[in-house]
């Protein structure tokens, strides 16, 4: 059982860089096969249909996004240092060496836009999830005196999602090598205007 | 000849449609064919290989841009009022009823990001004319004495970029009906800290 599930996570784990670089939707279990030196009927008995593989590596890649960026962040002290960490952890991740497209978080946000459907569902909720733990990191802010007492939290959530979406462009397709330097600068900008 | 040039046009424009909805990727001249109800060796003939077929898309779609983006805003007065109309127009193009999934541009870099090559190429080249010709509508409003003597423009254009990227996701992909609200409150913050 242990093997099945390992087994399952190295077929993921492919898939997740894979997605990076091709999205979703031209990810076929033949492709997959290939990439994995196993069988298509073999990855077939794991995930039965391309849909169920395509929700499995948006869930896989959810699992892998929490433990790279929240849970570390989250050691750090509440307020800006944790928004701080957070926002280190997210470049990080874009520029993992398992993703070598980037956030595949963003590139489906943009493949999966005219696409209704339970993909688009669940990409929509899970991005919902991630703009409400950066505003619950604002609020905390807050509490920690450290932000304003009239900020829009969901205001500065949108704020900082943008400059981690110009980051992904000026990164990967311009690949400028000012891009960490323009997304911190940003990023500093943000944080002056909505301190106490 | 001009009968011509009008079916071309006919058709580019349906292609633009298409690839802001599916990305150039999935653009096909039989699906082209379809939408217009034209015969595919008719499509042939107007483009001779698809990706030539993507790259007059490509620049259709920036001749169109720059017809309702920047063409307008330059009849605005230099500075921050053609600054705000930019935006404004940026804005209204990504909603137009000819671009069903928004701006093609944005959906194009995510898809282009891991295909190196020609139509990469062309993108990067505009995405960077872009950024300059919003770097450089900072650099007026700094002669116009609206702008800090010591901004740094390419920044400025940086984060103008980020709040239209954050406004596309918002819009597009989660459907917020705060999406424009939050692009206007972000772009005012902006425009309030590079205020001479």
């Amino acid at each position: 059982m242990a093997e099945k599930n390992n087994t399952k996570q190295m077929i993921l784990d492919a898939a997740i860089s894979m997605t990076s670089k091709i999205g979703l939707s031209a990810l076929s279990i033949g492709k997959l096969a290939t990439a994995t030196c196993m069988s298509k009927s073999g990855l077939f008995a794991h995930f039965n249909s391309k849909q169920n593989l395509q929700i499995e590596v948006l869930k896989s890649a959810e699992a892998k996004f929490v433990e790279t960026v929240v849970r570390p962040a989250l050691a750090k002290p509440r307020g800006v240092a944790r928004i701080r960490a957070i926002f280190e952890n997210w470049l990080s991740w874009t520029n993992s060496v398992i993703l070598p497209g980037g956030c595949p978080f963003v590139s489906l946000s943009m493949e999966l836009t005219s696409q209704p459907g339970r993909l688009q569902n669940y990409l929509i909720s899970s991005q919902t999830q991630w703009l409400n733990f950066l505003t619950g990191a604002a609020q905390i802010a807050i509490m920690e005196k450290q932000f304003r007492y009239d900020l829009d939290t969901k205001q500065f959530a949108y704020e900082l999602f943008s400059i981690f979406l110009a980051y992904q462009h000026a990164k990967h397709l311009l690949q400028d090598p000012m891009a960490e330097t323009r997304a911190r600068t940003a990023l500093d900008r943000l944080l002056d205007s909505v301190a106490l």
